[in-house]
């Protein structure tokens, strides 16, 4: 089933997986204000589909996104470039608050916002010919809201030596990192990712959803906070129909059917 | 000596090394409330006797542990649920809380709160067979609990593949993410341990006390208060008899002789 | 130019690089109250000055240091032990308050105190005959206050190894677990580092020290924290003349020039 198209993000939903293609490969897919609120919204709209458990993100063309439009930035006023980053924040928390995981598929250049947009994603594959990098520093505008995403991903001598030297990595280097998950020949990008999709969306769409809340919101909390949170997390999803169906399979040795699974 | 053995868990003393042995292997070890309660007594029942300085974790049969016994969450109140994690917790918590340095030794299978287990270990070494995994969510029932120990291990991309495709990493692969520190042949893996427990508990005793207690005091505090607070802690800890005699002893070149050092 | 230098620690500035020399090799630049004391002063120094913008810290001899001189730790008082910490403390969180990057070149030995000094720079580049370790637990000193940044360079189960065997890793074990950024021949290590330096010095003053701050203001918030935080900074960042030029420059496909570099 293909959807309406927005200017500069495409979405098709395949079977449980919401496919979402950035599609302006002219301009390198850049993150204009515009492509951002399109992109949040389409995400919002995504997830609120029936028999979705998993959203890909993918791009057309060499890039898959080269940071902002930098032509929205210039000469402006500060209320103005407050509203950029607003916008890439409020794109950028979306990619959490969604219930489906959000999987990146990297076949091109990655920088500035788009590399941070890759590090915000849950998971991430890239075609070995990708590149990653934040060289903000280089054009006099430190890459500070990427810096959140990618510090939190690849620890932080590794995310100073990006932010400082505005080098950009390749594929190996970025799996070795622990930016992204998987790396494979390019024409086996789409394959691999709508492979890990399919796998994730086996899962019931209830426990997806309790996981990925419970993941960032015990992430950043000292360790016995966290513990307290989840335990309870796990307490009440143990009494969920699908996980005592789960359980129940388990123990029976058969597959689980899940409620409202397609 | 070997002390007498409940009925998961057996217990012996070797020198300065306790070893706790999961000894339930046709259940796969699992981590039945009674045996974690078994565990949580036995770590404290080891912690407390004179002479130990380290504790290894090992397991009997084919797994370390598959985690938790499912039998136990199937019908039950959410206060049985609740009571089976706020158990697990505990023990959890009280590896961390023993002033010995405790050491995993996974020989097969840590899955769920198995692998857990291997994360909240202060050291673990693993033999080329043993797989890691957190594959709660095949079953209804998200690993929220394991991923606060094993997010906290590995960082966020790596545990969320873990996480959400319920698939098992080999050794390698957890020697390569930090989540053990050494993999080895599984015949040489008792031998491995038991050198690593050796030169852990080389050290004296109220070394390993300090430095422990302030190692999870530390880790998740902003830097600046982590400073201030170790500050103190590397003060007071100079001022003890041991590390008098340590510097004492290095800058003689000769070897420290420990209080109360059997 | 070279500038009048104190006893332990030797100060050049060539071009936009300052180059700090720990120069006490018969002591293995031990990290007395004295040298801490001037290396922190050295490091204000050297800040302060017209057109540095990147500081290199490399050492003389076999070791790049050898940690806290033990010599000043026995038989003293609290209060005296209390000093030589708040003193360290202060050289370590120096490091990070200075806008330029600083950089360490390690030649050789860095363990204890001295491989705290790796750990807090924010780049650092190693000889392949360099080794790193924690070894305080050795003589009865727990190497608590150099854990802090150790930890939140390496992870936790491996800061956990070093700290409790008081073993050394070689340098490309540093690289592999993101202690440090990059491994060269003993030879290579001065050119890779000024290489490093004056690519990181190419950036505009401003921006770096914008975004040095940033990093270290960012780094320990939970992540929606962050983002609040980074979006103003990126905002305001982008209102400089430096951001402008360089957004100029780049979208007119010229080199920026950024305001009083020289």
């Amino acid at each position: 089933m293909t959807v309406s198209a927005p200017a500069a993000v495409r979405v098709e939903v395949e079977g449980s997986t919401a496919v979402l293609t950035l599609d302006n490969p002219k301009r390198r897919n850049a993150l204009s204000v515009a492509t951002m609120t399109e992109l949040t919204a389409a995400l919002r709209d995504a997830s609120a589909r029936d028999g979705v458990r998993a959203i890909v993100l993918r791009a057309e063309g060499p890039a898959f996104s080269a940071g902002h439009d930098l032509s929205e930035m210039v000469d402006r006023t500060l209320d103005e470039e407050r509203e950029v980053f607003a916008v890439c924040t409020e794109l950028m928390t979306t990619l959490h608050a969604v219930p489906q995981p959000v999987i990146a598929a990297v076949q091109g250049v990655a920088v500035a916002a788009g590399c941070q947009l890759v590090a915000a994603c849950d998971l991430a594959v890239a075609a070995d010919v990708a590149v990653f990098g934040t060289p903000g520093v280089k054009i006099g505008l430190f890459c500070s809201t990427p810096m959140v995403a990618v510090t939190r991903a690849i620890g932080r001598k590794r995310a100073m030596q990006l932010l400082l030297t505005g080098e950009t990595i390749d594929a190996a280097t970025a799996a070795d990192w622990g930016l992204v998950n998987q790396v494979v020949a390019p024409d086996a990008l789409d394959g691999a990712v709508r492979e890990l999709a399919a796998k994730v969306a086996d899962a019931s769409a209830v426990t997806l959803r309790i996981g990925k809340e419970a993941f960032y919101r015990q992430v950043d909390l000292p360790e016995d906070a966290a513990y307290e949170q989840m335990q309870e997390t796990m307490a009440t999803n143990a009494m969920t129909c699908d996980a005592q169906e789960g359980m129940s399979a388990f123990l029976a040795k058969r597959a689980p059917h899940w409620q409202h699974h397609e």
